[in-house]
């Protein structure tokens, strides 16, 4: 049945926000269907409405339970949520880690949310492109709040959450001593922090650790300083101020440009990379000398510049 | 100064390990100067030679004491080690969050081992080029062994770990469930796992948890199932055996020559697409057409996968 759907009327799906054409999509864009970039023709154009927030922190700092609260108070403010779920692959359950079965129970049954776990590959930027992706069919659905949750490994994880509309660093107290939690490396890319979990010992101590990081910076007037948020996710605690934050930075930069431009100079770089590799090895003759070049590197007979220098060459 | 020093005798300094010449050399290549291909190509053929190891693990697990210990259980049997540390940056330090300063000060003044920390950025890609260039500048050195040691973000660095001669990476007891372990993603590069601190409750449960997990794999006849070690870095303890399973891995997978076929092809991949932006953006009306195609997809004129067929068919 799946090879008679065209991509026109899986795109009419999307559009009408039907979930089973919403899965079979992202299902598409995560295996790298050649009909996914044909997809994302049809709905590119009918996307760029939802505000896209990316969601990330280490292991069990209570992101899902989080992302599900939220989801709670903007189901309560009429709004309407996509989830995307970044779960590290493992080798021993041979996909997403956390399917979709153990989350958000609480939303089932609501044609208002529509959540999704994908597994990270880790090939060649191939992630990057399938969020990317996903978020487009989401956005196209007509959902109003896109969520990307990752755990802040892979590159392409960081880019996507880099290159949201806001983003959001969750961290729980006593994780660690201060230069710890600031050697995890996603500090950087956080509009809003979040100490889940305030309930604990240490919570206080970490906004003011997380507070007295952000004054080294030097804020200009008009700039935006993170706020740092206490939330009890468990409890719901916290979510609606959160969300409120959330819709300040949105309103104030909902005209600023530049993460749309990162957004999409970044994709169009990663996907002219992939097309150009694509492209080459199209070529029985350029795949054979992508071989022999990566035995001659093996060998040391010849340096991983000289040889991709010389592939540049052949491929005129 | 260092305008007068030619990559030939920046290259002979190396050769001749003398540490200015390597610190030199790898901010260079950190640097992304265009003369690091050119010393790359000086120094690749002498490279090659050393056993090249994969630390890694979350924050706060003691991957630097581990790794302290590791170089003098080395030094004591003779071989010299070369350190990378990628350390990911942070905007209030503006660089390496944890310097050269406060690492390794116990080999401070051997010059049989060189430590090293590099930022990582997160850059299409320049992590990892600057790493794999660092590696070969210190394999080049002479060094017997060089460590990689990261905090698992980043795709850059997960392929690093992952296309190391070795790979090790490092839990602590009571981290969270096995769920969380798990969910961290690195289980599936490791080699050798370390439980560290395990003075610390639940460090045999850890032990067990990890091999229940390697359990639902299937190893084949002749194949390495990880062995799971338990250390405490801060004592020096289970350091000497950790030591003679890398060296049994190394032997029994001397002559395995798909991990030096792994890395070189990653590495020639990530060369080429980033040789096919450079030499892309070095015609104006190219760069142009990608500015123009950035405010295209921005403005939801044209998507991005068309974007890129449109420049990848100019560029001809």
């Amino acid at each position: 049945m799946k090879a008679h759907v065209t991509t026109e009327s899986l795109a009419e799906g999307i559009l009408a926000r039907d979930h089973r054409a919403i899965a079979r999509a992202i299902t598409m864009v995560e295996n790298e269907s050649p009909k996914g970039p044909m997809l994302i023709r049809e709905l590119f154009g009918r996307s760029g409405r939802a505000q896209i927030i990316g969601v990330t922190g280490a292991p069990g700092v209570g992101k899902s339970t989080l992302v599900d609260c939220m989801t709670t108070e903007w189901r309560r403010r009429q709004r309407t949520v996509g989830i995307l779920a970044i779960d590290p692959t493992s080798p021993f359950s041979g996909g997403a880690v956390l399917g979709d079965r153990i989350r958000m129970q609480s939303h089932a049954g609501d044609p208002g949310v529509y959540v999704r776990s994908m597994a990270s590959r880790g090939h060649l930027g191939g992630l990057a492109q399938a969020t990317n992706d996903a978020v487009v069919i989401l956005d196209a659905a007509g959902l109003d709040v896109v969520i990307v949750e990752t755990v802040g490994v892979g590159q392409g994880e960081v880019d996507i959450v880099r290159t949201a509309d806001v983003s959001i660093v969750v961290m729980v107290p006593g994780a660690g001593d201060d230069v710890q939690a600031i050697k995890a490396g996603i500090m950087e890319i956080a509009d809003i922090f979040v100490v889940n979990k305030a309930d604990r010992e240490g919570a206080d101590r970490a906004v003011n650790q997380i507070e007295a990081a952000l004054m080294l910076q030097v804020y200009g007037p008009g700039e935006w300083c993170p706020p740092v948020f206490k939330a009890e996710a468990a409890r719901g605690t916290g979510v609606a101020e959160l969300l409120d934050a959330v819709a300040q930075f949105g309103e104030r930069y909902e005209r600023n440009r530049d993460r749309l431009r990162a957004r999409a100079e970044v994709r169009l770089r990663e996907t002219l990379s992939r097309q150009f590799l694509v492209r080459l090895e199209r070529h029985d003759d350029m795949r054979v000398a992508l071989q022999e070049a990566v035995e001659r590197i093996v060998r040391r007979d010849v340096d991983p510049y000289t040889a991709a220098a010389e592939i540049m060459e052949r491929a005129g």
